[in-house]
């Protein structure tokens, strides 16, 4: 079975945002007053192959994670796992 | 009413993505041979304030993106807005 996967990865939220905090700067000068907390990550989807349970996907995602994808450190992830048809 | 907004920014299919390929080539390296078709994007939570209707809220999302958080010549968004309580 194939698996379309999909992460996204925060800066803990004790961690200070600069570019969060400058992109709410932008979006105030361009006449946005009513925007606040903006945090910005990064998003990411991929393919999985051959994997039999969903189960198993979620334990190599979160590998992979741990490993390359976030820095646990300072980032949190969260991901979504979906079957792929074919 | 205040609204929680989910942003996810991805490159356009045709856009060649040298950060999603090197990060399959790192997972690839790190043993993980299964993952295929990997797209590297922005992640954008924040917070909107003072707007009555959920359509208007999107339509000041849409706005931000065209003007700010995306370029949309190169990239595709998609966005989530939720209704925050209190």
């Amino acid at each position: 079975m194939n698996w379309k996967v999909k992460i996204k990865v925060l800066l803990k939220e004790s961690i200070l945002d600069p570019q969060g905090q400058a992109v709410e700067g932008g979006l105030d000068s361009l006449g946005y007053k009513n925007v606040s907390d903006v945090n910005i990550g990064k998003y990411m989807e991929l393919e999985i192959e051959d994997v039999v349970t969903k189960d198993k996907v979620k334990t190599q995602v979160d590998e992979m994670c741990q490993r390359l994808l976030a820095n646990p450190v300072i980032e949190d992830y969260t991901f979504e796992v979906e079957e792929m048809e074919g």
